[in-house]
């Protein structure tokens, strides 16, 4: 089998390049790391991320990291299999491509912390820290404020069709509605719907109930 | 004049959109957004970037913000003008997307805390917090340690030829120079050459001296 993916179950960036692979019907083999025991910076994950870090990824000869990257890579390599997950067209490239960096230099930053301080900070023994869920609530607040606007007049955030800018949010979004950020989604009419929407493609039903 | 640059001349993003402009030999107007006056959450920035923040852009009825999506659109809207800056070959762009996504995830959000910390504190009479500094030093030496490996097999970050991967880190690198961080580089003979191949184009020579 060509493609390969180096992770954890319920990492969100291995799940992000999951997602992808199962949008485009793409065969791959899972291969799980285990942190506990250093696998992470052994080979051949080492060798493919210096960072030590899922997942890593393989298509053949090239070898990849950054689950971002990943994607991108898959989207354009296999553009013609599965859901069309980008544009040919560079004006409505660069409008997902604009979605893309929000995702991951606004709306990630600030959600990926929430998640980790709610849900795994419980799980490894530490106090949550309550002023620094108010805060990143109240910073994520802005940044859904403006998705709520794009989304009034825009079915997904790239525009009319699912794409890569929608799909990269899914592992966190199912995460934070777990938590009581749950509320912030609810509290937007038009981002609710378009969580609920992105949960409840047969592509990431399949993720969470491997 | 069909592109429009909203900016701030010292802006790290809004430069690094006036880099991708430069090597494209493209033609544009630029448009100073005065922060002090509050322009940023006026029009015409703030119907551009809900966010209020530069780098802002418009080419004919396309808007965008975001300097990597900015550029990304530069690069494949405008791929057969002046220099290349991405690939054709979906394998030879995944390298190149890796290290655009490196850059963002890893490299800029140290290295920006250490340029604002060290370059900006002083100018805005704040004290530089010295435990930061030290903390994002040794930050940043791990990730230029794959750097220095990566650049002893491969001219520039994606390959043998300057590509946007490359670019995107000249202004923050620009920065840093000025500073004690600059050890950093040096000590790394490959990103030391890599570095000052970077700072001496001619793209960069001209925004400096504007």
């Amino acid at each position: 089998m060509a493609i390969k993916l180096y992770g954890s179950p319920l990492s969100p960036p291995v799940r992000r390049v999951r997602l992808c692979l199962e949008e485009k019907g793409l065969d791959y083999e899972d291969i799980t790391i285990d942190f506990s025991t250093g696998q992470n910076k052994k080979d051949p994950l080492i060798s493919i991320n210096p960072f030590g870090q899922v997942p890593g990824f393989e298509d053949g000869d090239l070898q990849l990291f950054e689950s971002r990257a990943i994607t991108r890579y898959i989207a354009h390599a296999y553009a013609d299999k599965g859901t069309p997950l980008i544009s040919d067209d560079p004006k409505k490239m660069a409008i997902i491509g604009l979605w893309l960096e929000i995702e991951s230099l606004k709306f990630d930053i600030i959600a990926r912390k929430l998640s980790y301080e709610i849900l795994v900070n419980p799980l490894i023994g530490k106090a949550v820290d309550d002023a620094l869920v108010e805060k990143g609530q109240a910073e994520l607040a802005v940044v859904l404020d403006v998705y709520e606007t794009r989304l009034a007049n825009s079915k997904y955030l790239g525009g009319e069709d699912f794409s890569l800018a929608d799909l990269h949010h899914i592992p966190i979004i199912s995460n934070l509605m777990k938590t009581k950020v749950k509320a912030l989604f609810e509290a937007r009419p038009c981002v609710a719907a378009w969580a609920a929407m992105l949960l409840a493609r047969p592509s990431w039903q399949k993720i969470i109930a491997a």
